[in-house]
């Protein structure tokens, strides 16, 4: 059993949403901010390195070589260099692997970890094709095949396989609108109910609105430093046990399976086996919900239920705060929001805070052992991590 | 003395100039088959993790997400994941950095590094803006204070504290172009002489065209490998001694010296200190002559020469093959071009072919110990790497 090496000693996020009051690197500052205040006797200037994820600045807000910007805004000159990790939605889950691999390579024992996208700043043709673009332009995204389109193709065939439903999509939803509501943090602060679901605009069939995570300006930030001297800086460290990636390629044609997930699968089984446990002793996941079919394959692909059962899994209130392993316990992608280069980081955030007792109302009592999973491109790419208390 | 864990074992550079012929993947494919050539029973298979250094690929060629486009052209499907690094000019001594990182720290095995750049695509004013927004947009970029502006300062101060003369710029532009000439791979392969260069039209004072590196479209590709399974994949495997990163922040504001770049000081000490040699002993070094004032500069803060005489070294000809350290044998970034992404991966593969004696007409001979600078932004991110044979 590979016993882990870094962890994480301060978290930050700021408030997603359409953030018109903040710029790219404000956003970054206020979830970095949060993080030094969070953790105890570090400052910004101890900071060794530090890994920016970002997924499309130079066109969302025509800036680009972030990372040192980001540093300059903060006022940290790390000795040990400054990135940026860019693998679109999973951008986030890379820059904290990295991070990790860094400390356990002995590179460095602070390291910096920032997500931040600012997508509501450009103009929405602007931000369309800045999405679109994630796919294969010339070969894919030019005739169609953008995200939605992608996931929508995995529903229908997820749902001929296996029955899924429509209400088994929209009960994903639901959960992850409810648990936003008690997230200061979310974009969405409402719930919805499963007729609201129902009738909100078709996107790509069967895929709805309200199936869709939101476009949304965030950022996110994890102080990472190596496991030994994590408790100079925070009483109840989260200990990284294992994060693992694993990549097919980037068009859909080279996802063989639209409804089994190999390379997530491949990721999965590494990740607990490096972290010696089991999928069942999963407490809280945040899992890559940027539609509401990916959540549920993710359920069967982490092996929290069987293939196939995904959406009797969220309509018997398995993923629910409360059931067998609550899942997006943050609101997700969905109703927390996706600033496409935070994410990652963020559900290291939540998890963090839902190991250590710290997350409110929306706490899951006794949670031990927290999972992320941060997706790139149409399922191509697939970012996993499991968290542990400190013991 | 750290001994160096990870070695290169195939090299790989496409030819660079204005590629009309080749797409992003095109160009990344040349140079990526290259080096399996270059390399012994190695097959795209094997990869286990690749990491692709880009710097604008979004706005050059509209296409985000390229590390797994590029796997997918290559037929590769990295269990160990696939991400791009950016970090504006130095992306590629970056890459290169967290590819010996995740080797040393047991992360994988067999890394391929590859840097791409397709810079003459776009529009001639789009090209200037995705190079602008390198610097502080907001702050900077906006006023004027674009790269050759940035480095003219330091070439007029430079020459204010130094007595360094307009002659001394073109003597190491007049070098670079010689040894290109003897570069196949190169993209301006002919000599220049001083008249020529004093001649060419003015760009920011006192900066002359001959003064900047080309935009450019161009490929590079390393593969790295445990150090122990090196000589596999390879009879003459060139060790990676160590791999440094410093930074400071984007603006030239944070650059307080104009004529001495602390961060490469800083940089450089620790890469001789961690390789356990001295400047003296490098013998053919790959610096960032994005404007030939850097090189001079480099000369003196890598430890080459005294501070202020960065002109007298190159007037002597103690930087050209023959000299005390012959630099950018390749044609540097000046004359063999500057696919940004491309370069620091690009300045491995030249240091590779000169310790392994493959050099053809501008082989340096008895070159045991190689150096790489790359630089991003204005002087403010460094990368040095030392490299030697295996012995």
């Amino acid at each position: 059993m590979w016993l882990g090496k870094s962890a994480v000693v301060g978290v930050g996020l700021s408030k997603f949403g359409k953030r018109e009051d903040a710029s790219l690197r404000e956003l970054a500052a206020e979830a970095v901010y949060e993080s030094f205040q969070d953790a105890r006797d570090i400052e910004p200037g101890d900071v060794e390195a530090v890994i920016v994820a970002s997924s499309q600045p130079e066109r969302l807000v025509v800036q680009s070589h972030v990372a040192p910007l980001i540093c300059e805004y903060l006022g940290v000159k790390p000795s040990k260099g400054a990135f940026r990790v860019e693998s679109a939605c999973s951008s986030g889950g890379v820059a904290l692997r990295m991070a990790d691999i860094m400390i356990r390579s002995g590179e460095a024992s602070k390291v910096l970890v920032v997500g931040v996208e600012k997508m509501t700043e450009a103009p929405r043709s602007e931000v369309m094709t800045t999405l679109s673009i994630v796919g294969d332009k010339d070969w894919e995204s030019i005739h169609g095949i953008t995200a939605p389109a992608g996931f929508a193709l995995a529903a229908q065939r997820h749902m001929l396989e296996y029955g899924t439903k429509e209400e088994h999509l929209g009960l994903v939803a639901v959960k992850n609108h409810a648990n936003a509501e008690l997230n200061p943090k979310a974009m969405f602060r409402r719930r919805i109910t499963l007729n609201e679901y129902k009738d909100s605009p078709p996107i790509a069939k069967p895929l709805k609105l309200l199936d869709c995570s939101p476009i949304c300006d965030g950022a996110s930030c994890v102080i990472l430093t190596d496991a030994e001297d994590a408790r100079k800086y925070n009483d109840t460290p989260v200990v990284v046990k294992s994060i693992t990636q694993t990549t097919i390629g980037n068009s859909s044609t080279t996802v063989d399976d639209l409804t089994t997930w190999k390379p997530l699968v491949e990721a999965a089984s590494r990740a607990y086996s490096l972290a010696g446990i089991s999928p069942k002793q999963v407490d809280v996941a945040e899992v890559h919900d940027c539609f509401t079919i990916a959540e549920i394959i993710e359920y069967e692909d982490l092996g929290f239920c069987g293939k196939g059962y995904g959406g009797r899994f969220v309509e018997e209130g398995q993923s629910a705060i409360g059931g067998e392993v609550a899942v997006n316990t943050s609101g997700g992608l969905k109703a927390k929001g996706h600033p496409i280069g935070a994410t990652g980081i963020a559900q290291v955030v939540e998890i963090t805070l839902q190991l250590r007792g710290e997350a409110g109302k929306r706490q899951v009592s006794g949670a031990d052992i927290g999972l992320t999973h941060n997706l790139g491109g149409f399922a191509v790419n697939h970012v996993v991590g499991i968290y542990g208390r400190m013991t």
